[in-house]
């Protein structure tokens, strides 16, 4: 069977093992594995929107509401923009690939950072786009532009906070960039982690509406997965102008997002308070990360979200050293993948953190790896 | 902002109008509406997948296991194929989807039967693809295989049970149809609605497996969202060759069914007896809409669905009665966009069914139209 010789080559994105698959393989108990390596967040959800996924369990059978009336009505009262300036998407991810298919054909490119979130450059060479890579551990604003002005690229994606670095440009910066790019250049900025960068930082946060008055070729991504504690549900969305936001609808499957997703994220996002204890939890706790890693001397990226980035060189192999901490049921995600010797680890609950430092130092101080 | 050209012209598709619509249109009381639109299971879901979904919202945070292991398993069991025999997707839709996406590029076409599931020609335009149609109210498999010796199109469509009309081939012509097509032609075998159909009929059933055998190039679509009540959680699935469903894979999203669909979907398929009282039940129930129908003098398509599709030539304009109906809060499905003057109806529950009756005797008795 032939099929469209695009996909031939085409990688498949390779998701933190989920607990299920480390029982079937390695035999350990579930209760006994510790998951740090999808950056969900460890308190669960907020309560309320359990409890309304619980009570609204018998309306499985009901197609979803596909207008999103009230979980647009919701997002468009705490940003403050029109519900027309949305769309809501299966995840983030969804509207990534909305964005791609309506902007990708005929030889067109992406622009990026060397290390970031993997699905842009997966969903853009489904499209047959080619993909600039600015170098850098770091987003280099800089290197970007001046690719930008070589390649012109069809859309240039920026995440901040960066995913799986866990740093963050500055608003201001991130502003300047945007300003100097041509209107007819899709920018995407990927505010997946927004929630932890503008709580630890009032240089980090952005103001998607701000950003859309100013700017017609911004698409800004938001999610439920993360702070809100939702990433089983895929509900994530995006914020624009009514004309970017058209040319995605039209691509839009119908139902994208379930009846019981509309239902938590909705419910999820009236619950300010369990968002405010997630994000004050998450930076209490790395402060534990940092202070372990400065014992053990290994190097940490400065982190706006809720993981934290651990850099092996000198230290360890950072696949050996993940694939030991697989065998003692604790799974952190591998970075050489994107080209660097370190690791990415989930801020978790006080005890799997603390079963986290007990692993690592029998692993790197016992000699055993 | 410059969007590819292909997406300019789409079509969005048109869903069943959701309660809430309707509620905030015509200010319904939600509890007076009754809505037969979308072919949804009136009996709900099994209630051990709802028990099964409330015992699992805790864990909403975590990412679905993105293999989908344990859905697989049971769906190969119960079909007796390998799970590499299976592509999981957010409704049978998004296997559509998918299948477009892997076949269709420059100057592709598809074959479908004039009348049939909306989908189809709104993903193969995504595509840039062409659609061509086999007139006639059912497939007429003569002119389709004229149709396909003419055009040679990448996909062809078979929708058995055919919806939006309800009447299904038989499985020998559908065997002896995919037989005649060129093994790098796609065959789609929509069984959406199969369990209905396998019920009603021995001729009607199809057997997945025995097929996928036999043929290296048909694709069978199942779903969860009728027999098995779940069209609000998006599940379906594909059953082909290998070589088909890793084509597929490339383009699949991560991610792309939800923890709490996986627990539905698996925990549904194992409760035989709700699918068995939902299949007995609508059966029993249609035989009161070939009743009124009759009385009225109303010309049906024999079903082997859970909807019932009425004639209306010479009785009424199929758009005025729908609206009709529509304001006293019953929503049924106008079939005029597919060029026939006819409604679709979802056979509901007993007093559903009773208030549908009762409106469209006051409809068409009364003068009131």
């Amino acid at each position: 069977m032939k099929f469209n010789p695009v996909i031939e080559h085409l990688k498949t994105y390779e998701p933190g093992k989920p607990i299920e698959l480390v029982v079937r393989e390695f035999g350990i108990d579930p209760a006994d594995i510790v998951k740090l390596a999808s950056n969900e967040n460890p308190f669960g959800c907020s309560p309320k929107a359990a409890e309304a996924v619980r009570r609204s369990a018998d309306r499985m059978f009901r197609y979803p509401d596909d207008t999103m009336g009230e979980l647009k009505c919701a997002l468009s009262e705490r940003f403050g923009v029109e519900p027309s300036n949305l769309i809501i998407g299966a995840g983030s991810d969804q509207v990534i690939e909305l964005a791609c298919r309506a902007k990708l054909y005929g030889g067109a490119s992406i622009l990026q950072s060397e290390i970031t979130f993997a699905m842009y450059q997966i969903y853009a060479a489904q499209c047959g786009a080619s993909v600039i890579k600015a170098p850098g551990v770091a987003h280099d604003l800089d290197a970007m532009y001046r690719l930008y002005r070589e390649h012109s690229p069809e859309i240039i994606f920026v995440c901040a906070p960066n995913n799986p670095t866990g740093d963050c440009l500055d608003r201001v910066d991130i502003e300047n960039f945007i300003d100097a790019i041509d209107r007819d250049t899709l920018v995407v900025l990927d505010g997946a982690y927004q929630e932890y960068a503008a709580y630890k930082s009032p240089v980090k946060g952005v103001d998607p509406a701000a950003l859309i008055a100013k700017y017609p070729h911004l698409l800004y991504l938001g999610t439920f997965s993360k702070a809100y504690g939702l990433g089983g549900m895929r509900v994530g969305y995006g914020i624009a102008r009514e004309e970017i936001v058209q040319g995605l609808y039209k691509l839009r499957p119908p139902f994208n997002v379930t009846t019981l997703s509309l239902v938590a994220a909705k419910t999820a996002l009236e619950d300010e308070a369990f968002v405010r204890m997630t994000l004050a939890e998450c930076f209490g706790q790395m402060e534990a990360y940092e202070a372990f890693a400065a014992d053990l001397g290994i190097g940490v990226i400065e982190s706006y979200t809720n993981f934290i980035t651990y850099l092996l060189d000198g230290i360890a192999d950072s696949t050996e050293l993940c694939d030991a901490l697989l065998r003692r049921g604790i799974i952190v995600r591998d970075l050489k993948g994107y080209g660097i010797n370190a690791m990415r680890i989930t801020i978790g609950k006080a005890e799997e953190n603390r079963r986290f430092f007990e692993a690592m130092r029998q692993l790197l101080e016992g000699g055993q790896q």
